[in-house]
């Protein structure tokens, strides 16, 4: 099955737009896991089984691993979402981005060593830049993103339209030509999000931004989903994976993700 | 030292401007390093010590090792240019670019974890996400890439100037307020980086696409250097490192290295 095929599915089998984060730093885990050599792995792990069922996706995001020489631990992570919650979409935050015969190196490390469904994509390298990640599996393209200055780039104007419509167009028509695809919106601004949904149809947007970054989740919804009530992976990491600071955190990420879900799910 | 302070004594100590790009493919790996299960590593050493005294800088692209889950191997090389070659700049391929705390993680993995004098970055979230960055260490920002599709964004117009452009000046601005950085201009159109250094002042230059590539070495040389003769990166990878098949890859290496650094010397 195909990124697409497989979001539709885990959308309508979870009934749940939340994707659940996984950017595990070892200064925020709980104190019972402080002497565990393999505590990142056991942290994502835990917090795994605890929201499968109430998530469309889950998203690792690689810095978090690699800045601890963690890829094994990514690896297992991977594997074990792929094992045991095989209905769940894996998405690999990754913004990767290089030429030609790099990306496809690239390509082979999202989608070969980490099994993931889709890898984010920075567009600013263009349509034959994506291509090796197209041909190999989902890619999701920053179009707008959640930083404060966010605008100082992707808000400039070319023939009377922000540089980040001409990125979700190029996604709509080239990219899509390709494979399968979708694009980042942050949660920052709905009326930015309501835009790039006018440009780019029924394709997936990733909307990251809210719970710890203070996004507008319910304005996010009105303006993002498609008519089928769907089209959205909604993204919370801190506020989920952080929810308690002791042994009860996958309890507590729980309930978490299930406030987030069910806050999503409320929107009028 | 910072990283222009070591650049500057690489050109100078040197005498070279050429980079050679660490890409390590087993595919094309010389038949003496067949059974080798360190073969990534092995290859890149002798590389490295092959070439050292012709080059300012050794750049290892990190998806060539990262789709080998060969993360230990770029450590272990990037260790052995460290202490066996101090005085040669390091600069990590790896076209980064995330937001605020993740951006913290990335330049953990590239200043920490690989020790890199200076890292690639991809622009498009604007200047807050390049902060972590900077602060940590060089930067070195994509601004016109070498590939045939580069153009589709990077030359879209804003006010009459290209986007690239608007990195530049955006680069040379506010990243070089919070440290040291330079910029990525492929060697394909020669105007081109004549533009992007009126604008930057001395920032210094990366320019790939030479050898393998294609790219106008002598255009780029003439358009690129600043008044003192330097200020370029001038980055060749598969030209030197497949210069022969066999077990004399290192010294072919060598040889075509030299011929590199003795050409971008010659230009009038």
């Amino acid at each position: 099955m195909t990124f697409h095929q497989r979001l539709r599915r885990a959308w309508e089998r979870s009934g749940s737009m939340l994707c659940v984060g996984l950017d595990p730093d070892p200064a925020r885990f709980p104190d019972v896991l402080d002497a565990a050599p393999d505590a990142i792995e056991r942290f994502c792990t835990a917090i795994v089984d605890a929201t499968a069922d109430l998530v469309c996706a889950f998203k690792p995001q690689i810095a978090h691993f690699a800045a601890h020489r963690a890829e094994t631990a990514l690896e297992r992570v991977c594997e074990h979402i792929r094992s045991q919650h095989p209905e769940v979409v894996l998405i690999l935050d990754a913004k990767r981005g290089d030429i030609g015969s790099t990306a496809e190196f690239y390509a082979r490390e999202a989608f070969g060593r980490y099994g993931a469904d889709a890898v984010t994509v920075n567009p600013y390298l263009g349509t034959d830049a994506a291509a090796p990640f197209l041909e190999a599996g989902g890619v999701i393209a920053l179009c707008r993103t959640s930083n404060p200055g966010a605008g100082e780039l992707q808000d400039l104007v070319v023939d009377g339209t922000p540089l980040y419509l001409h990125v979700a167009r190029m996604v709509a028509d080239r990219w899509a030509a390709i494979g399968d695809c979708g694009l980042v919106v942050g949660a920052t601004t709905p009326s930015q999000l309501a835009d790039v949904r006018a440009q780019v149809g029924e394709l997936p947007i990733l909307v990251p931004g809210v719970g710890a970054q203070g996004g507008d989740l319910t304005g996010s919804v009105q303006a993002g989903r498609t008519g089928a009530g769907t089209g959205l992976i909604v993204s919370s990491s801190r506020e989920i994976l952080y929810a308690s600071p002791h042994d009860d955190f996958a309890d507590a990420a729980r309930a978490a993700a299930r406030r987030t879900r069910d806050a999503i799910a409320a929107v009028a």
